[in-house]
């Protein structure tokens, strides 16, 4: 484990990554909040060594220094505490966007600590310390995006440390990474909170008449607003693209339905609806082992 | 609890009941499969008294007759026992669309059993009696379908007999329900159908990025393809309609990510998800208690 991890930021991934390291029998733990209140319920929760609102005073000493605040916060915090942290240090971060986090990061850190970007897809719609878990991040999937020039001993060096609370890790870059959580995360967000706007302006009654599917279909649009207005603006090329993409087959869908009711028309149904069992069925989610 | 209950079709639906029916303690159950092997089934579980392919004598002294096979083998099963029915018999069914149903059942009925329409928003993505449970009915909703000259003490006889398996029962006319499950069921399902049939086509490697999130979002699409082609069929006006108000709203999301950032659009993001994350906030489900 890490003789000393320094998180910036105490809501639900940074207290529980604090949480999880402490539970795990690992070293020092030292926390950064921007709000001396935020440092007290660290205090309060006793799961953090240090918690302090002077950033340079909880990297100074830290062998691996986490990111865990909004993206936004992140380029004018690691200005603040490039000097400060040591040239060993790893550097990550945990935003859910990842190109221009490390467009802005990478080169900050050039050649004065080893900075290499991290998404760990766990957490929930709930957001803050108070639903922060030691077990957060058991079973999960945390994608590690390494650039063309990142050494490999740092990408084993991050990847150790993620599974060192639990991870499943996978690798990939930034770019891409961006890509694709835009169509399995970004997008069934936006979808979700469509879903629901469409239905609230068009027939709010049906609520009245939702189940478990309906329940489950959207619940990840009570995720916060403001973190996903963020993501969704940082990520909205790719966001934009998977979208329209989903857009043209919801047309073709759409006139499938308009169609008379015959043989090719229940055909065609059937197969869009048995592809689409056929991979859902196929999904294998490590961090959800009940998952059939 | 009901004297003598006749279930026709031991799938995930007709199973449970029959199982709920015992457990509860309710009087006999007698249960109609087309084939033989599904019969055997039954008797091997021993949830029912009687099983048997012939129909004419499952229902003939029952006191309560519930179609649970597909929607498209309910009529013509139903004029096979239409002379069969005690004439004081209610008589319902589980189909998940109901004015096509109640169009064709209930002047089959008229003057001979007393038919009324259910629809029981319980069940999962799974099917057959493996997947039956006895508590499959607690808690979940129950919507019945009186037309405008049902007789109220046939809709309280009906809804007696859903609360007497557990379910919270809500009433509507079969038009209205087919309009609203258009919206929070067959929408739904066709969108997370979509969904991952675009990802499949554009981007299958993110299926390895996928966490919770999209789990839950894409769940009811592991659903029978071929039940779901059924009864997309039936409500295709209203599911059209649904998907078209839908897709509008899809199109203008996709004109404001496509828009430059800036602090009117990240506004406008902000206020779409901030509206649905408070509906989605608000909706509470009798069927799931642990529902935040």
């Amino acid at each position: 484990m890490t003789p000393h991890l320094a998180i910036l930021g105490p809501g639900l991934l940074g207290g529980s990554l604090a949480m999880a390291c402490k539970s795990r029998g690992g070293g020092r733990v030292s926390v950064w909040a921007r709000r001396e209140e935020a440092v007290a319920e660290v205090r309060d929760r006793g799961c953090a060594d240090v918690a302090s609102t002077d950033v340079r005073k909880v990297v100074a000493d830290a062998d691996v220094v986490v990111f865990a605040t909004p993206i936004g916060a992140m380029p004018s915090l690691a200005r603040e505490i490039v000097e400060y942290v040591k040239p060993t240090a790893l550097v990550t971060d945990v935003g859910s966007v990842k190109a221009p986090v490390v467009r802005e990061l990478a080169p900050l850190f050039a050649g004065r600590a080893e900075f290499i970007g991290s998404h760990p897809m766990a957490g929930s719609e709930q957001t803050g310390l108070g639903a922060a878990r030691a077990d957060l991040f058991e079973g999960a999937v945390t994608i590690v995006t390494p650039e063309a020039g990142t050494p490999a001993a740092r990408t084993a060096r991050v990847r150790a440390f993620w599974e060192g609370v639990g991870c499943t890790v996978r690798q990939v870059g930034p770019e891409e990474h961006d890509l694709m959580v835009g169509w399995v995360s970004h997008l069934p967000h936006l979808l979700a909170a469509t879903l629901i706007n469409t239905v609230e302006a068009s027939d709010p009654e049906a609520f009245e008449f939702c189940g478990p599917g309906f329940r489950d279909a959207t619940r990840i649009a009570s995720g916060p607003p403001s973190m996903w207005t963020e993501i969704l603006g940082e990520n909205r090329l790719a966001v934009h693209q998977a979208l329209d993409g989903l857009i043209e087959n919801l047309r073709a869908v759409s006139t499938l339905l308009a169609s008379a009711p015959n043989e090719e028309r229940d055909a065609l149904m059937n197969q869009l609806l048995t592809e689409a069992k056929g991979r859902r069925d196929r999904l294998r989610l490590p961090n959800v082992l009940s998952d059939a």
